[in-house]
């Protein structure tokens, strides 16, 4: 893979981060990549890496990976959540949920994995993936601390982040937000604390009697990620896990030592972006997005969803798709995709087909609104493919082309109907399309002929 | 039904429409139903009548009806179009798919029929259904025009109204605001006219080579909406069919149109909505929301998603769902679903269900975000049923419990789950609900010896 011939300019350096580079002036193979994904100029990219504004999540070890930004001067990204867990899933099913992930445009995947097998697992995952790999350290930190935080040692903590590293792991999730003092805030909470790193750091703390150990030893944590440069996810252990919950002070004091943390690692010429809720109803997302862009100085946001109500079991990617596209309008900077089995079970592959989906909807309607150069142009090609009945194409630009033939095929299944002027909604006789075609054709003249009077 | 014993002291009108009973100050049998679904006082709701902001579409010959109101100062309302089409579905599919819709929560349903039986169809549909039932008129006229506009006479439009009407329809689109002199601004866009009813008015128009006669007889339309109580939903023909023609001038023409025939039907004491679009990106949505409140004057908005990306078929509902959310937090009163098959087909019984379903989210979701008295119960029940991992009740309140529960048994079928303090996706050892109780359980004791400090 192309990647293997950059990496030695990348390894003369004694910390790899694109960051570091970025701050020495240099535009980095992995740079140019992006500047032409995503139509940018490469200084403009060096620029935004080196302003703290992108990240550019590649860790030098691994070696096929298509290099992807994230940041909000960038198109919004999906991020696709796979792992298994204590009940369920095996490696082969992991692997096809990375793939079909990828398939359908996860710009990410995080491998979330609790149960059997988690070093192997993420390792074939990787070497599956062409597009960054996340992780969350601390879950596998608690397997081998056999689940019990007493036996959850700072040193082991260390020893899995490193290990992870190693394997080439991209971005990880660190929940250094989650203060002791912030304890208290939570007790009168609907839903307590629903970050299962929050949760676990939690415990943690109150068995030690101790700081959060990924806030004393945040410094040592940067120091194994500038050497394979592995970005921060600065986990949002206090996210709130109900819309009631949702903008209150437990969540807000701990997004004030996110961005106490985010130039932390900045100091370190480490990379970060800054994750985010959760349940959040629509009235509240425009001020958590502006939020985080002033706490964190406009660090990249990575929110999950968020979902703007509860009630929606089995169609959280629906409820969440909605959030989603609004907080990327207004400034997130990547989305992490809800999956229609949220709140009730571990997503299968179908699912997750379903939540990447959704989660494209709502990153491009983001880019749409925003205004983002070009991302009109693919809505304006399909809605010409549609006038036109070229029904070929459309099926071709849709965002996922076998569901739309399929759906269209299910009641006019011949070979003909591919090229007729209708679909099976209204018919020959009352197709809009058509009529208005008619009258487009007819209009001139009429309009000659009868001295028609513009408005 | 209920409704046969208020009906008589409306018949005592000549005019019995709800707004004319409201203007003599009567609080009607209906608004005082309506009073009471909502939450509202009765009196409120007749100055709500009165003042043209809300409407409650009840045909006085639709007895078993349930009456509802749409308006900016309720719930905001879904509805589920459905009907056949000249290639597709029967009355026995049509009937399954009002009790579909009405099951999942529609609030109104509309019969689109254009293909065999239309007549037929729409009795069978008001005799099922318990919610109001809207028609477009214009297409069974063309219909019996035998699909030739040259046939459309202005009688023959009268007589199908005055037929519908005489059936129980409690609102009609009428598609009077596409003028002859609006036909020259929707030449240069992407899709022309995508309305049905707004081409075949434009087709009638040019053939014709006349005024739009459903402008030009509009008092003779409010004639016969008087005397059954059928409310107008003044037709968008000129919806943007792509973002590329949202808000154009072509729209917006038409909206001071309905505007203006908003205070016409006021005149004549008979309740009007507006129809609304369409395709929107999400930085247009309070903008068209706005400026329909202001040129109708909070006439109900009844919009049609919108739609804010163009590239998804086969996931429209879900592309729509973020618009259409958005759109009722910005003050539309009404939500038409777009289903899956958007774009590609006539929609079967599973899309109507994944249509509403959609919309019941995006409905519930604005509710959330316009604060609602009321609305964020139903998601803090949800919450505490949640975070005490009682699985029965999290289905029950779920918007589709059926779903909820199948998913979750999916990966957890045993009986015993039903009350585990688990789900499959963390498993007993890393659900983060339950460490954060055991973290809450230990915290007060915890906190005394340990002298914690509370920020």
């Amino acid at each position: 893979m192309l990647r293997s011939k950059w990496i030695d300019k990348n390894l003369k350096f004694k910390n790899r981060s694109q960051l570091h580079l970025a701050r020495q002036g240099i535009i980095t193979e992995e740079m140019k990549y992006v500047a032409k994904r995503e139509g940018l100029h490469p200084e403009f990219v060096r620029r935004e890496v080196e302003a703290g504004r992108m990240i550019i999540p590649a860790n030098i070890n691994h070696l096929h990976l298509e290099p992807m930004c994230i940041g909000i001067n960038s198109k919004v990204k999906v991020n696709a959540n796979i792992g298994n867990s204590g009940l369920a899933s095996d490696i082969p099913t992991e692997i096809e949920k990375a793939k079909v992930a990828i398939k359908y445009g996860a710009d990410t995947i995080m491998d979330l994995s609790t149960g059997e097998a988690i070093n192997e697992t993420r390792k074939r995952i990787i070497e599956t993936s062409t597009v960054p790999v996340g992780t969350v350290p601390i879950y596998q930190a608690l397997k081998e601390a056999k689940g019990d935080v007493k036996n959850m040692t700072v040193d082991l903590i260390l020893d899995v982040i490193e290990e992870q590293a190693k394997d080439g792991v991209s971005y990880m999730t660190i929940h250094a937000g989650v203060l002791r003092e912030f304890l208290p805030l939570v007790q009168h909470r609907v839903m307590g604390i629903v970050s299962r790193g929050g949760a676990i750091m939690a415990q943690w703390m109150l068995e030690h009697g101790k700081q959060n150990p990924l806030y004393e030893h945040f410094d040592k944590i940067c120091e194994i990620f500038k050497k394979y440069d592995v970005a921060f996810s600065l986990g949002d252990g206090l996210r709130p896990g109900a819309i009631a919950d949702a903008s209150d002070e437990a969540q807000f004091a701990e997004l004030r030592v996110l961005g106490e943390l985010t130039e932390r690692a900045w100091r370190h010429d480490v990379q970060v972006m800054v994750e985010g809720p959760g349940h959040v109803p629509m009235d509240q997302i425009e001020m958590n997005m502006k939020k985080q862009q002033e706490i964190c100085k406009e660090a990249p946001f990575y929110v999950l969803g968020p979902l703007v109500i509860d009630v929606a079991p089995g169609y959280d990617h629906i409820a969440s798709a909605i959030g989603a596209a609004m907080a990327g309008w207004y400034g997130a900077s990547m989305l992490c995709y809800v999956t229609p089995k949220e709140h009730l079970g571990l997503p299968n592959v179908e699912d997750v087909k379903q939540g990447v989906i959704a989660y494209k909807i709502a990153a491009h309607a983001a880019d749409v609104a925003k205004n983002w150069p070009g991302a009109r142009d693919w809505d304006l090609e399909m809605s010409k493919a549609r006038y036109a009945f070229d029904w070929n194409k459309q099926f071709e630009l849709a965002i996922d082309p076998e569901t739309a033939r399929e759906y269209h095929d299910e009641t006019l299944p011949q070979e003909g109907y591919k090229t007729a002027k209708f679909c099976s909604m209204c018919g020959p006789e009352f197709c809009s399309y058509k009529i208005s075609q008619k009258v487009q054709e007819n209009f001139e003249s009429v309009m000659e002929k009868d001295n028609w009077i513009a408005p």
